[in-house]
């Protein structure tokens, strides 16, 4: 049960931004400019990244929407998404999204926790200064939703089916208002 | 030195914010959402809960420059925020204070820390939902400011007689543009 008292039709992040929308406009802001582009790292690599993030820190909402949203971006390679979220060591994925994942695991631990040993690595591999920077910021944005909704024990569908509607939509339209929309409640639509 | 080629001018989050002025946007406006307001909680006590936050992740950046914010509410009373920042169940603040700074103190560990027994306790000494889910938020949102500077390695002055001249400034105008603003470069003006 939630903490505090938010509107039971609304899973996870979505309660929390209708409880608070002054703050929600920002963070619906922020997560559009970080991974809905395609400069450097792919919207599905962006994704893969979060949702290896969220399954680190043990959230089940986040990485199970993240990992939705990669998989509407990879032809529904559901697979590939999971093996990237537990071991993307042994996925098939190239070595550059292998170097820049060991630096968001790294950030998830705590900032000083990523190496210059580590930047150099993903360097060589062809990683720019951008890419790095946005690895770094995805990490540390999803440490700050992961503890969101956890902290504040949003409710969190178990029903896996449910995850893709919702995620199909955020990977046709973004972020922004979708997010917190109170317009199409879970309980109506199975829309997370 | 950082781990991506910024701005050597510009001291900690400014540098970054001044690399990827898409993102610093709404990071501004969050932080304006979520600490430039004196509903419920006043906005010393939201930079309090920073500061806190900020030290427990080991950020010296951002604690300084928000424990000096929050000391710009206070009329100077460093030593208030200082106390606050590494042992505030000694400092003289409310109890509701305190039992907010505990459930912050849970967030930084990881949302799912937080327990039904510290937000009960919260309420009991006049938390409202708001004054609970503000904490929780800007301890989250630390979480990520603090990852985001460290772990790019972003220059951190080392001098503390700089931070509160843009504490000041912060204090009076707020966030937004003024946390990235390349205008006035540290090495001129020594501003943080």
């Amino acid at each position: 049960m939630p903490h505090i008292n938010v509107d039971k039709n609304l899973p996870g992040i979505r309660s929390l931004m209708a409880f608070s929308p002054e703050t929600a406009t920002p963070m619906g802001e922020l997560a559009n400019s970080l991974l809905r582009i395609n400069e450097g790292l792919s919207m599905a690599e962006r994704e893969m990244i979060a949702s290896h993030v969220s399954y680190l820190n043990d959230c089940f909402y986040c990485q199970q929407s993240h990992g939705a949203i990669a998989a509407c971006y990879l032809d529904g390679n559901n697979e590939l998404v999971e093996q990237v979220k537990k071991d993307y060591i042994h996925a098939d994925i190239p070595d550059k999204l292998k170097a820049l994942l060991a630096i968001a695991g790294s950030v998830q631990k705590g900032g000083k926790h990523v190496t210059s040993e580590q930047v150099e690595s993903a360097k060589i591999l062809g990683a720019t200064d951008k890419d790095i920077h946005d690895t770094v910021l995805i990490a540390a944005v999803f440490c700050m939703f992961n503890r969101y909704v956890d902290g504040l024990a949003a409710n969190t569908p178990t029903d896996l089916s449910t995850y893709p509607l919702r995620a199909k939509q955020i990977a046709e339209k973004g972020y922004g208002n979708y997010i917190f929309s109170t317009k199409q409640p879970v309980s109506e639509n199975k829309e997370i």
